[in-house]
């Protein structure tokens, strides 16, 4: 099952925030609750909120009640922009939208063709990012070493995309190939991505794993119990800067600071050309009851009237970065140029 | 109120568990008992727990049945072992029992004598804890400018000591020497003892603070939106190196990496200078219950059948500490030195 697809004129999304408990699926035939279901992570992962805006292209395009092609093409216009504007630090979102609006500005066609287009120029790019994916994990399973403890950090895995994800997609290729792989999960405070959804997904693929808290990362490496570090990014800047889940800078100095191999995995469609370095990319601060609103062994965990600070995503500066792995390879410093080069490839 | 204290025959512990919602005293009239508080964390943060195991063997010596000295001597000789065996990291547990017992190997007393004089020793322990947390707080309240915003991990304010605390007792004096701090609290995986305990004292002291999750600091020091670090410690080797509540690590790290003066706060009794450095320092791994038990937004996070490892400390080499704060002093590198200084003063 795709994480993302389109069924039945809707589209489909797993919904996220109820797994590991529940396996629902959401129809939505609506642009503006696709938008919705970005911000309010139903849907989450930067290859999979690209193709859930691409896909939300196509139902604003059939929900238009316009009947003149420049009628359509203005509510187009509306949908992409409250689409691209839904999460900013992802490029994929604005890449997706992007793109099929491209397609979509050049064609001078009648009201039911633009329509088509739309979803067919989605449909295209779905595919596509399970068959780029798959190519991206069978480039960066070479770097996994059999018998391999790799930390993980958020979710990369299917969930986090159209199918297969990036670094998790890496971990699942090397495991089937045979090797054998342990993997210590991140949890990923505040969502708990890496608990809730990583762990589950290892789990459906049988590869061996232990959840840790983020903060325990450190422990493990600096005592020789992990050789790889792997992660997925939102948006990678053209020095290599990574934007990526919070908590994935502090990861990266502690496996820098052990000589550990750390790898991000994305596709071409999260590098962001540009801007120069990572201090450009806009970084989300999203509501602090993701931090405030747990409960430890059954019990409220804050005081009444606590604050907190939600920050969602942070900067790796590039020199922290053994290697960055797209469809196209396996990009190493100085990654100004090869990442360049993996782009226009 | 004190965390740690002795009533009615009794030993009194505020129970930890059990806040921010409910602030609970238990009475414990039995040293076994007291082994299994520590164990399960009713009282923690390492001078408070070497306050409870020195009131634990008061108690044994009331409750010893035996008649002679050296019955009791030999009760006293077990619930020490059970005492120090109650949680492996901090040496304050160890530092306390080995005191009271010096002394009472010395007394050649009858029994009655005896049991007087290790209440008296277990007393006089727990008042001079107060004494030298607050000694502690005005050398480290030195280093605090106004306007400061402070990142501090775990809690180690006067619910981990018997009043005052250790870092948190820095922070409150600069506070009440009118300086402006703010505080970002690191929550603390897995037991929160930062979201629970930490947020909950600086409500009482009237401090502003906001809640981080851990892997956030790297964030606020990367954007220059902190200019210190502050932390605890649970034993601290002869080098310098550090071990504190899993995370300090990586917190250290991100400072380090930011040029963020970084400081541990910590008591003599704390300083084993019998430890070269930090490897050899034993760290406790819990219950991987304490990682798995949590809820997210009222709904349970981890999938069934999940396992997740544990280790509650991990070792900051001393190449990423600014200084080091005692109740004599503030010790700068080279520690080998400069602590072995503090010590014998």
């Amino acid at each position: 099952m795709r994480t993302v697809f389109w069924e039945n004129d809707k589209l489909n999304l797993i919904d996220q925030r109820q797994l590991p408990k529940t396996l629902a699926v959401v129809a939505y035939d609506d642009c503006a609750d696709v938008v919705q279901a970005i911000r309010e992570m139903v849907v989450r992962g930067a290859p999979a909120i690209g193709a859930a805006a691409a896909f939300g292209l196509a139902l604003a395009a059939r929900g238009s009640r316009s009947t003149s092609a420049s009628g359509v093409l203005a509510d187009l216009e509306a949908a992409a922009a409250q689409l691209k504007s839904a999460r900013p630090t992802a490029v994929n979102l604005a890449w997706a939208v992007d793109r099929v609006m491209g397609r979509f500005r050049r064609e001078a066609g009648r009201v039911g063709e633009i329509r088509q287009a739309v979803l067919q120029e989605a449909q295209r790019l779905a595919d596509e990012d399970v068959e780029i994916n798959k190519r991206m994990a069978q480039h960066g399973a070479q770097l996994i070493d059999t018998g391999d403890t790799v930390i993980h950090h958020c979710n990369t895995g299917a969930l986090a995309a159209v199918d297969w994800g990036t670094a998790l997609g890496v971990i699942r290729m090397a495991h089937e190939q045979g090797k054998f792989v342990h993997v210590l999960v991140d949890e990923t405070r505040p969502r708990l991505q890496g608990s809730r959804l990583t762990a589950w997904e290892l789990q459906q693929y049988g590869i061996s794993y232990e959840i840790i808290a983020d903060s325990m990362a450190g422990h493990f490496l600096r005592t020789g119990q992990a050789q790889k570090v792997l992660y997925g990014a939102d948006r990678v800047a053209a020095n290599g800067d990574v934007a990526n889940k919070v908590g994935t800078y502090m990861l990266s100095l502690a496996a820098h600071d052990n000589h550990v191999p750390t790898y991000a995995v994305v596709p071409t469609s999260t590098i962001d050309l540009s801007l120069k370095d990572g201090s450009l990319i806009p970084i989300e601060e999203r509501d602090p009851g993701e931090v405030l609103e747990i409960q430890f062994q059954g019990e409220a965990v804050v005081p009444r009237g606590a604050r907190a600070r939600n920050p969602a995503f942070d900067i790796t500066p590039h020199r922290l970065i053994t290697a960055i792995v797209t469809e196209n390879g396996i990009a190493y410093p100085p990654f100004e140029s090869s990442l360049r080069q993996h782009v226009v490839s």
